[in-house]
């Protein structure tokens, strides 16, 4: 077994309504940045997870994330995994 | 002017309480999955802006950190930029 790091990216389906970047981007004009568009805000998620190898905690972290932490019918969800060093 | 697309990560300062992480970390047994730790819950912001250099892009996402989108009393963040192909 070793230990997996994991950088779980979940952001709106396109076309989801995302309340806070449109509040952002409409109060970033007032501060002076005119130039910037496009603001989403997305939730990130770290964990640790102890498997035999790294498609072993890929699969299930795909399935934590089907189940638990991301909900699929608004959101869609990305993964980052790399072996940590010191166990 | 270029367009560049930025991700901003922010997350707790280490030693900053993360109670929705926590939550998940101790809901995840219950579901079977007691392989897992160290559950941190941050937030990650995707925004497009129009700037001379990628430089100046990341100098003015940068203060836009420090005055709006992030905390950086209780948060860090970290910035990815990236010209886009199609303006």
């Amino acid at each position: 077994m070793a230990l997996f790091e994991v950088l779980i990216d979940i952001a709106h389906l396109p076309g989801v309504a995302d309340p806070a970047g449109a509040t952002v981007e409409r109060a970033l004009p007032a501060l002076g940045y005119t130039n910037v568009s496009d603001v989403k805000i997305a939730k990130s998620i770290r964990l640790t997870i102890d498997a035999p190898t790294a498609e072993a905690a890929e699969t299930q972290v795909r399935e934590m994330c089907e189940r638990i932490l991301a909900n699929p019918v608004i959101e869609d969800y990305s993964l980052r995994i790399s072996e940590t060093t010191s166990p």
